[in-house]
């Protein structure tokens, strides 16, 4: 369990609005939490029903509709292909060298949470920015190193979302409208950057995958061109991945797609079984792949008129 | 549609019970057809009430109770692995040089389906035996070559579930009880000697098949170790396979596993292109491995007495 207490270097007074674990976790941490009595109005009137017959009165009302049946049409039109792999310095609009995107809102080293702040910490070891965790919390802290959401650059992350100007990144377009989205590569379960964790064995891997892992599939995507998500997303909804939580059929569906092609790619057997381990032993490998895809379809819908659809949500 | 006139080389009057499609399709292509005004007598006893009241009512209930008991313990803690691949005439127990195996009960060359006599056929030319279907058709008929059921020998095989002494054979043990099942390999969609054809693409594909999928493949199990099916069939029974007429899940599943291996086994990359192109090409390929599997988890209860629990039903 984690120790918020450690995490955020101070005394917490918590006020929780919800369920009751989550205050009990921290009363074992001896966390002093006040618990609000309250629940979500599912009896009376649902916030969805509200919304609905807010719009339903709205004089907009034939303004939204339409917007609202455009934006579906895009949707559903999308089609999110995988069309390479780049490096976030190279591909990501807007990125610079002393750049970091991160998930969520914009915020600031201050306010960081803990295991943001552990990721920006991993991020600039692993750029070799600073040599110890000292100096990293020092540039953190200087302003010389800019921080920005990954959603201000077309780009997705997951957990703490922090990307790095020299790391490896999908590339994905959503073929029917144009636009990209990229996303870094999953780094599997363990000791990983996306929870914050920035020990030795997770920079190693970051840099095993920087100077292995992405070479290699940039080489699998060229010989086989373009791989079709929508497709892979379609049959692995119907063989039980929700593609966040659960992705073991859509990752056995992209392996069966590249399989062949790491067969064939110009590497060593090494590389080529290092790889093909790495991605078999990991069923979330495509979760950073569904992620960009659906990222991809949604901000085809971005900044159209009147839509009563929200096309991002950034948290963490 | 197949032509039933052809296929039975005679004139047929047919007594159609059950539904009509099937007698519609006959009349369609000129076949005299008589339709029995038939159905099952699902709304007054059924056959399984029928079966459960009279186990229930026998004096011998304790004893068919107690072996089903028995019988259902042998069947849950079966444990089917692949531990091998071999070769029909050395592997499967009571093959010989002149034995061909078939799918169904014991039947002799002139009261054979179409089908089935075309995958003889087909297995003649692809052992050499003859050079042509008129040949291959004499030495059939001439009682020089024996057919027996595959499940007298341990064996399962898909639709006409032809097995001739140089076939490779997928070798299936069931760990908890010792004893072991045996199939060919899948053939792929397309014209295959299971629905009968037998032309010079059909052979080709039998030869590739002996000579460079089973020899990787048997590199794969030697390298790897056994492969638990029943952990793949669990799977993919909850991931939207039935394991018979759809078997993606088990497919994508069982290249997972061996991936890795192709790659560091000892062939030209050719080749281990081509295995993993024509592996990832047929869906059905885990068929051949869902039947030895099921056959060696029902053959450890065969032969147990007072059981009402059929273990094999054979057709085709």
């Amino acid at each position: 369990m984690t120790n918020f207490s450690k995490l955020f270097n101070n005394d917490l007074n918590v006020i929780n609005v919800g369920l009751d674990s989550f205050a009990d976790s921290l009363k074992e941490q001896g966390v002093s939490v006040a618990s609000v009595d309250w629940k979500p109005h599912i009896f009376s009137k649902s916030p969805a029903k509200f919304m609905c017959e807010e719009i339903l009165s709205s004089k907009f009302y034939k303004e939204i509709e339409k917007a609202n049946l455009k934006v579906a049409e895009i949707i559903q039109s999308a089609q999110p292909m995988i069309i390479g792999i780049g490096k976030a310095i190279d591909d990501i609009p807007g990125m610079d060298n002393k750049l970091f995107l991160h998930a969520g809102p914009p915020i600031e080293w201050e306010r960081m949470s803990g295991p943001l702040k552990g990721a920006i910490i991993g991020g600039i070891l692993y750029e070799k920015m600073a040599s110890t965790v000292e100096e990293a919390e020092h540039l953190a802290a200087s302003g010389d190193i800019k921080f920005s959401p990954c959603h201000h650059h077309n780009t997705v992350g997951p957990m703490a979302g922090v990307v790095t100007p020299s790391m490896p990144v999908w590339i994905i377009k959503n073929e029917t409208y144009g636009n990209q989205a990229y996303a870094t590569l999953n780094e599997g379960l363990g000791k990983v950057l996306r929870y914050g964790a920035y020990s030795q064995e997770v920079i190693d891997k970051l840099n095993w995958m920087e100077t292995v892992l992405a070479p290699l599939l940039k080489k699998v995507i060229d010989l086989k061109g373009p791989i079709d998500l929508k497709s892979i997303i379609a049959q692995a909804l119907q063989m039980g991945d929700e593609v966040h939580n659960r992705n073991r059929a859509a990752t056995s569906l992209l392996i069966r797609e590249i399989a062949a092609f790491i067969i064939q790619a110009d590497a060593s057997e090494k590389d080529k079984v290092d790889v093909m381990n790495f991605i078999n032993s990991n069923d979330h490998f495509f979760l950073n792949l569904s992620m960009p895809a659906s990222k991809s379809v949604m901000d085809s819908v971005s900044g159209i008129e009147n839509t009563s659809l929200v096309s991002i949500m950034a948290r963490n």
